[in-house]
């Protein structure tokens, strides 16, 4: 049970529901979920998050599915139950197939053994990897 | 400085040599990093994961550079400081966009973060977002 | 379900009897929760962490409000269901508004969001931060 | 090394520099630290980032030294160097003395242990412990 | 809910059914915990997976009872449920005495606080202890 | 470099000198690491810790070297490369030889590579895991 409720719209204040207002009309459905609902009881919490989410997951250099991707990743990482849920839908949504929700996972599973094999044995970067992006 | 040093290939025995040409033969460069060279002290783990590595970030459902970003967002979110510079190398290798490169940071940054919200919170899973895959 | 269920006070020994006591007298509750009713079981481990807790949370320079934020704190980013319930009953009988638990999660969030930022781009910290309390 | 180099102040566009001019206006400093000089290479997450940390870190129900506290905690136990450095520093700055510092480190450890405890024993949460906020 | 329901044996194609039929020889027992039968849906994942476990559990130079508590002290670390119990099971069929349990939990556990005073104080690695195994 | 300097025993207090006197005992060794030489800025915590090492560490139900392996496993699943260090040179010490290391590197691997797959596809414990040790 979430340590406050989910909020009913009937329960918003002007500033909550501005924020529902503009999650319904992004998202193209009524449907709001209690990740915003429960962040309503912190209306500028809610309007920060919701307004990096919608800047964060956007089209960009990277295609949304693929963000959602990498959310799920990170949420199956750390195992934060509510978001790899949400962002499974999320995926599903924007075309996940269920062979790529495996291949993902199978991805997680080896970085997550790998990450501890070169820590573990506290491997030192190669020269040439040190500045890839410069 | 790592627990046990990287071998050079005149160190190699049979068995690691075989997992070093195949290396080799994949990737199409006679450059080995050290990953495999201090893994090449253990020689069925060397052969183990490098058949799980080869299995694994092989074009599929997804193709290889996502499976890439994905790898990063688990390194960064473990923080493993090897494999975010190899890895991040090896997206450059395959194409990846400095612009990419930033996009997937803000993505991982900002699961990390509603992790923590949804986590904390304790919200419950909604009900329409149990069976996503079913 | 607790891989080894909740001592009643009946099934203590006179180890961990003196340990309740000394919880109860110094919390003045007769309730024991089921975390030391688990512990229970292994009376020196019982002892030795109820004796950490009780010196580590104890007023001193922090005061116990602040450290059972804190407490809270490491625990959403560990994601330990038992001890944010726990903890925030806790804070709760030491003061904590609603107000103050939502700003708490909020820095909570931010922080392991900046933590994947700073690792994930690999940044040197600075020469002036070196050494803040030398 | 930073996998992309922190921007001196010449090379900034007109959106990172008017993030830098209210990070030192806010500061009522010059110095503006790496963390900032890095994400410059992204404004919109540079923006994004330093807005939400003026607003979350803010006096507010919590004292800003208490959420640095936090912050701290946060950075230890995820193992964030730089974020650990920087945000002591900024604590030391807030007046944060060692006697605090030291009690931080006791009270993040502890916290650490009984996590584990908790989840390792499988411990179920006490019903009296599931709603502390409603 | 898992995210894909395991398979009964009736679902399985020819690849799970030999590794199913691997595991019951290996074991030496008719029962296949739902572990394997959500990998099955994903059978190149679930053929890596076993062979990986096969290989790396198997006596060696460490004894199999003590890999099993290895892996409960990363899963209880790590927080993950179902290896938690499984692998507690899997300890107890291999001889782990309640008392062992108990020791291994008060193990991970102060190894999880020290790790967090030895990162939050970022003590430096003594001289004499950075080779230990050249 | 670390926070607060490593003490020279010329800097000791009576309260730490004595966990040191107490630690050079235990050990049989004039040398006392500076773990303890940065804890003894805090006598209170430095005296606990020492003492809950000693309690926990100690030969019972397991013996001293496997404590030592699980305390490894533990650390390079938390990326705590001062523990990693220390700790492997405590095995090395206690009779661990480089197949041992070995192939605990490889459980833990595994351990943080499955706990990922049961995490990410959520699923549930069997019943008859349900209560191993009741």
């Amino acid at each position: 049970m979430a340590l406050l409720p989910p909020l009913d719209d009937a329960a918003l204040g002007p500033d909550a529901r501005a924020v529902f207002d503009d999650i319904r009309q992004s998202r193209q459905t009524d449907y709001v979920n209690d990740f915003w609902r429960v962040l309503a009881h912190d209306p500028p919490t809610l309007a920060r998050i919701w307004a990096g989410a919608k800047q964060v997951m956007a089209p960009g250099a990277l295609d949304p599915l693929v963000k959602e991707l990498v959310y799920i990743a990170v949420s199956v990482t750390n195992n934060c139950e509510y978001c790899i849920h949400s962002h499974t839908a999320a995926a599903r949504g924007k075309g996940m197939s269920e062979a790529q929700f495996r291949e993902l996972m199978a991805v997680v599973a080896l970085a997550n053994e790998t990450n501890r094999l070169a820590n573990g044995y506290r491997i030192d970067v190669d020269e040439r990897f040190r500045s890839p992006l410069a």
